[in-house]
């Protein structure tokens, strides 16, 4: 038997999670850090999986009406300053461009001392700001709403520890603002992107999420109200899969985004925004990844369906690659899962079993073999990356060709459906709604980590009735919650469940809420 | 009569062409300048024919066997140490990030003094180096060879003088980077990718090119060889294109680039890098545009088809609406240009003239119009935006509507190859191989405006007998050009052409030049 990786995530040892994470990262040829503190380099597999994720998450938002446009990069530190004074929570790290020259002095390369700019720009750390000024110059009169606009972006912030994928100084990302008449249009919208994201996630992603509303003090800063999606990862732990805010008119008040009503009057607008970014690349890694490497779901793998041929340096080598280019066009020119298969014929001057590992790695959803036996009996050797093993053994199946390529459209389709069900019911399985005090909550979940890095053994999310308390007295729950370096999720929209006596403040509950270990 | 535009190109007077460039831009609603100094705002048009643009090319490019990655957007000073000592030329003007937070001091946002970089990062002005940091990592034996990676990214240069789209601090752009065992195979991709930049502008945005060498002094700072190729544009200047560098060894033995040999030498690396950019916008623009507004080639318009229903408030007007979908409908399953149609229903409420004319000005292809008449009688009226006018008079045809349905694949195509003929017609008729003497070429040429916004009288290019000078006298050769304005654009690959004695040095020629003023 032999292990892709060198790291286990199975072993109940504490700390091989994170380890695990970052090898498969690694083995799978996804990303790796860069000479840039905190920036990584996406490779060409990790970014075929965005290209992929982009093309459809694309399609989806316009299809809810919105049109792509791109806003400068670097944006002036005044236009934080309005933000910095009124909102609570502002965040200050970010990169500031403050000169325009570099010159050479004594053979040194250095910043130009006298190419200052007269004002600091900002590295965007999100274009909120850009959009509004753009709104209130381009929204004239309620003709002009709903304005839905959408932008493919790269965005710094000054983070501290990063880890590749799901926490980085840059990283890339859709980011929606929309501008509404009034505040029902503009909830509606929040809501429907929301829903695009739950289905984006869990139709392309395979991955299952739970959507709710975020508690008030885990709003964006300035938003009426911040959702979610959560995942859930194989260590337990939560990730906050994409969010989107109804902003009220809070935005339109400090930018001055006014429309004419109907009836003449001048009205200020009610917008959202919403985001996901390459965040979900790690998501996906954490839910379908296992001790062999990456499992990719068919609908995001750059090649869906990967053919190695053996060969031999012997003459029946060529009719061994004749076989295999014309397995690759029969299989190109058919469609799952929404599009043409995308098929590769792997040729590279390697051994054929490295090349094989290398696509289980890198988690190609159908590794095919083809020898010279294959190309003389018309067969074809597979196995499904997502059922790779019985116990220890790999799985090969042989089947006639012309039987593969008929059936490789519904094996692909049938693979992103059970990696959907496997994380589906790791979700459904691991929620606990049976968890009665806080003592009991901080027993279930047990001392975390001190060090992140060092991961905790598998605990799920307990599901809680909750009175919703605000001001002090959420910020109480919250603060027992980090002593247990727990955090409330979201109230899932989806409310059947227990009811009772809030988990925390023992007030009547009127809703539930999630509380789970987070990334 | 109605003109979309307030600026005429053709009136002859100097000072237009350079205005009538920024109405089209603003009228066609393409882009528009940001509160950000020299960076611009791409509006939801121009973003929509960036997209085509980007699809199309990217396929190219995928096709010749490039994958894609992405490269962090900032880069530590000292990567450029080495570059700035030995590559003449270097450019400097940089935007430098210096502090990575902000701080609240007496209720105003400032930079932090404490939060300094040890070392600045630069904002990528190009990913070179980074990519050859990745190649000296990644590339150990020949069997990694030739390594063909492509990136799409932002890149900032702090223009002064910026104009959208043309020079702008801000722009969008593909980096081709790749690197290759053998200078011969190194040659042969950069003129294979200087192949696809030649076709992609020819059969993709219209625009028919000139692709050839570029003298010694205008090469890429470092570069072995710089090919690019030159497009005329409507008031005779050139407008570089696209770039293709053959780099040598020199990049590769500035950043130890080096592989294992079949024959187990470490030998050096040779790479080549290429590049186009949102740049080509403008070019489109300043070789479609007329004095109504743009016109589009249909395969880059983010809409090939618009129509416009004609609305009364009446009863009528929902059956004029249902006509148009379902027209829309009928348009949208079919192809033409390799891809689905895209055709739009414009339901916006404004009125139907105005609709009509927005869509001149942004150069729809085929703008139809559906009235009560229409529907009742099956019919529509339609214009073809390359060719509205006979004369002052506005073109409209009536046709039946399956008709139209039938014919709008090989009107679009048409349209395609009709725009490529008359910009082909433009320059293959300006480019003069007749002038005999500098004096001749500075009596052709005149005066040029002193400030490049007030634009100058339509000169095309000319094509002299060259003798290759280098050093010295090619740089004397460059200064009188530089007095007059004018630059060597390249040397084409296609040499069939006058002869006998160099223009300029009046030594034996080798090879032609063409002489512009440029962009």
């Amino acid at each position: 038997m032999q292990r892709a990786l060198s790291v286990s995530r199975m072993t109940g040892n504490r700390s091989t999670f994170p380890d695990w994470y970052q090898a498969v990262v690694r083995e799978a040829d996804l990303a790796e850090t860069s000479p840039v503190r905190g920036m990584m380099i996406i490779k060409p597999w990790g970014y075929g999986v965005w290209e992929e994720m982009q093309r459809d998450l694309d399609r989806r938002i316009k299809e809810t009406g919105h049109v792509n446009v791109y806003f400068p990069l670097l944006i002036p530190l005044s236009f934080f300053a309005k933000e910095a004074e009124h909102v609570e929570g502002f965040a200050k790290e970010m990169a500031v461009v403050t000169h325009h020259r570099l010159m050479s002095e004594g053979g040194k390369l250095q910043v130009d001392p006298d190419a200052e700019l007269e004002e600091p720009l900002i590295v965007r750390p999100t274009s909120e700001t850009l959009f509004g000024d753009a709104f209130q110059r381009w929204i004239k009169s309620h003709r002009d709403l709903p304005m839905l606009l959408n932008q493919w972006a790269n965005i710094v912030r000054w983070e501290m520890r990063t880890r590749l994928f799901l926490r980085t100084a840059e990283f890339l990302w859709q980011e929606g603002h929309t501008a509404h008449a009034t505040g029902e249009d503009a909830r509606e919208h929040t809501m429907r992107m929301l829903e695009v994201y739950r289905a984006f996630s869990e139709e392309v992603l395979a991955m299952p999420v739970i959507a709710g509303e975020k508690p008030e003090n885990e709003r964006f800063p300035g938003a009426v109200g911040t959702y979610s999606i959560e995942a859930m990862m194989q260590d337990g732990r939560a990730l906050q899969a994409g969010t989107s805010h109804y902003l009220g008119q809070n935005f339109a008040r400090a930018q001055n985004i006014r429309f004419q009503s109907a009836t003449g009057d001048l009205e200020y607008c009610h917008t959202t925004s919403w985001g996901v970014s390459t965040r979900l690349i790690g998501g996906v890694v954490m839910t379908h990844g296992d001790d062999d490497g990456l499992r990719l779901p068919p609908a995001i793998a750059p090649r869906q369906i990967v053919i190695v041929p053996i060969l031999r340096d012997k003459p029946e080598d060529a009719e061994v690659l004749a076989y295999g280019e014309a397995l690759a066009r029969a299989l190109n020119a058919q469609s799952a899962l929404g599009g043409r298969i995308r098929a590769l014929l792997d040729t590279r001057g390697a051994r054929s079993a490295d090349k094989r590992w290398e696509w289980v790695r890198r988690g190609a959803p159908l590794i095919v073999e083809v020898g010279p036996r294959d190309a003389a009996g018309g067969q074809v050797t597979f196995m499904r990356r997502d059922r790779l093993r019985d116990g220890d053994k790999v799985q090969n199946r042989s089947t006639p060709r012309d039987v593969f390529v008929a059936e490789a459209p519904g094996l692909l389709e049938t693979i992103q459906q059970d990696l959907f069900a496997e994380a589906k019911a790791r979700l459904e399985g691991n929620v606990r709604t049976d968890v009665a005090s806080f003592a009991d909550l901080a027993d279930y979940f047990g001392p975390a980590a001190e060090d992140e890095d060092e991961g905790s053994p598998f605990r799920g999310w307990v599901r809680a009735p909750w009175s919703r308390p605000t001001g002090a007295a959420l910020e109480a729950v919250e603060a027992k919650l980090r002593a247990l370096r727990l955090t409330i999720r979201n109230t899932p929209l989806d409310q059947s469940g227990p009811g009772g006596a809030c988990l925390f403040t023992g007030a009547p509950a009127v809703e539930q809420v999630l509380i789970a270990r987070a990334y």
